[in-house]
């Protein structure tokens, strides 16, 4: 019975959500390297497993620690921190660890403390601005690849790249055109370092590109993680259906204020994050209330949504003709803005896997 | 060694921070029942109990059962979630435990289903609007005490409210203006209760009210939480100096980007929360850079912010003449801008307490 805000995840359509990204990825003659970020854990972990998946991507050390329990071959998508040489020597003991490089400093570092062999990736900047190397700054790339040839145990595999300015664009049109800049970046790249580096390889994909592309040229692998799950600003930007989204927060109600419009669920930035959207309609939300059914959940429900959250605190609105549907005790459920957040906040707190039609608990207790 | 993320607490500080807000309840004559949902740390709890303090405020029965290992007399400020029965019950039977009712259904259910004596209080909206019954509105009062007044586990206790509208506020005369008409409103509702039930207290107490205001007529008890470590948020409100902010966050820098004046640390949402402030000079902004200190820290040093946060990723504006300050590996501290979010992230992850001249791990593990 749930109490409490409780985090349900929809299994059936988180492993058709993995099905389809395997069989694009399939199609195309790619690897599928999932971002374990979103999900981070190791029940979920095995859904990729049983579909074939063997090499994941994660954006942290501890995250890395946290699957090399059950996983051989994982990449930390994140600049490397050096200060966590020591879990890196740890871990690239164990399994094939794969890190990424955007700087001589770092790369030095490696060569200097690294015990183990790791595999590395150059970290390339294809129009997102956060992190990585131009792809035209040759003196960057070729002074990064000078460093790593100092080194037995540091094996350059190739070019890496996050095209997370796609998170911007709200249509399908804007994603594939930045998409399709990323893809001609990168090839172009990689067949100018395959005449030295002849296994070099390309990775590239955010969950946008990787939802709404069917090309992947010159690309070898892609690392989407967010699909798994999905979640309204991904349906915004045009990902996914709403159907497709594979979680929902079930909150209690414990306040009607019928006289403006709103009632009070337990359910806040402690559980949803202060994550936020930008809805044609309404404004600001935080999340849309769904319909309830049986181990799942249903339709949105029209003008039905979180306005307004604070700590534990969520306020919902409600029209006066609907008001009559709702009284307190009631749990709610309410598709989360941003996924990978929300999951995050959960982790230490109720989860719930539904797989029709038992639902069982996933306690995570991966810690940062 | 901080090797990542870590959550810093300044025990002198935060130990001040308690001491002057008791110094001012203690001149008023009113009790202190601080808000802990603000640390939700038994550790940082004992600080409280070291200072004299008996009676304390949550917003959660998870936070209240987790605090009943060492407080006997926790007021949930929260509309009572009427799902959570059975903790009710379980916490009734061994601490004096104080509930929240602003409607007559879950009055009408804690009036069939406690077992146990429970402290009552009635929730009044003082201009908030997210949750409480209007002071004017005698009718639903009136309801509320005639289903009490069925049960003799039900003890009515008075009226408690939060003018959460005062963190709208830019400037002291406006918290002042708020805190004004709250008080007002407040003890005219104590004194005409007071005809029927003569023990009726009034609580009230948000942090920039009880931060800025010496005024507390009319009311017996104020439940200000964040003023333990205050923020950029409190900051900005008006409600204390920069000094007086007791957490911030140590963050590794993993890469450095002069070319747009960046640097980018591991520490994002995640860590920070995605809540957000809008500074007068730089816009939104996640958090203030500030300068180094053994065992804490020190100004904010101008112009260097935290200007976006992805999920494990900041993104740091740094001056191109304050560029050489910086260097992969290096550790930097930041302000939060709003540290219960930042403390609740934090609570499975990294923290330490700074006493000088010793640092010690806090770690918590309240679940939710």
């Amino acid at each position: 019975m749930i109490t409490k805000p409780t985090l349900l995840i929809d299994e059936a359509r988180a492993k058709a959500n993995i099905q389809k990204m395997l069989a694009k990825a399939q199609r195309n003659d790619i690897q599928l390297r999932p971002h374990f970020k979103t999900h981070q854990s190791l029940a979920v972990g095995r859904w990729f497993k049983e579909a074939g998946i063997e090499r994941i991507t994660v954006s942290s050390l501890s995250m890395a620690a946290y699957f090399s329990a059950e996983w051989e071959d994982i990449t930390v998508a994140f600049p490397v921190n050096i200060l966590e040489i020591d879990t890196i020597n740890e871990l690239a003991a164990k399994i094939q660890l794969n890190l990424l490089l955007e700087s001589v400093e770092a790369a030095s570092f490696l060569v200097q403390h690294c015990k183990s062999e790791v595999g590395i990736f150059i970290q390339i900047d294809v129009g997102y601005h956060r992190t990585g190397v131009a792809p035209e700054n040759d003196a960057k790339l070729t002074a990064i690849l000078e460093v790593l040839a100092a080194s037995d145990q540091l094996q350059f595999k190739g070019i890496l790249a996050h095209a997370g300015h796609t998170y911007d664009c709200r249509s399908k049109t804007d994603i594939l055109d930045r998409h399709h800049h990323a893809l001609i970046s990168m090839s172009m790249l990689k067949a100018k370092l395959q005449k030295k580096y002849p296994d070099c390889i390309a990775s590239l994909g955010d969950t946008p590109s990787c939802s709404v592309s069917d090309d992947f040229s010159g690309v070898d692998e892609i690392r989407p993680g967010n699909f798994v799950y999905y979640d309204l600003t991904q349906h915004q930007i045009g990902s996914n259906t709403l159907d497709e989204i594979a979680v929902a927060m079930a909150c209690p109600i414990v306040a009607l204020h019928p006289d403006r419009n709103e009632m009070i669920i337990y359910g806040g930035g402690v559980h949803f994050s202060k994550d936020r959207l930008v809805d044609d309609e309404y404004g600001v939300i935080y999340g849309r209330v769904v319909a309830p059914k049986a181990h799942s959940w249903g339709a949105i429900i029209p003008e039905v949504y979180l306005k307004k959250i604070s700590q534990e605190h969520g306020t919902v609105a409600v029209p006066a003709a609907q008001m009559k549907n709702y009284k307190i005790g009631d749990v709610i459920m309410i598709l989360p803005v941003h996924s990978c957040m929300a999951v995050d906040l959960m982790r230490h707190g109720e989860m719930l896997v539904s797989a029709h039609p038992d639902m069982y608990r996933d306690n995570q207790q991966i810690n940062r």
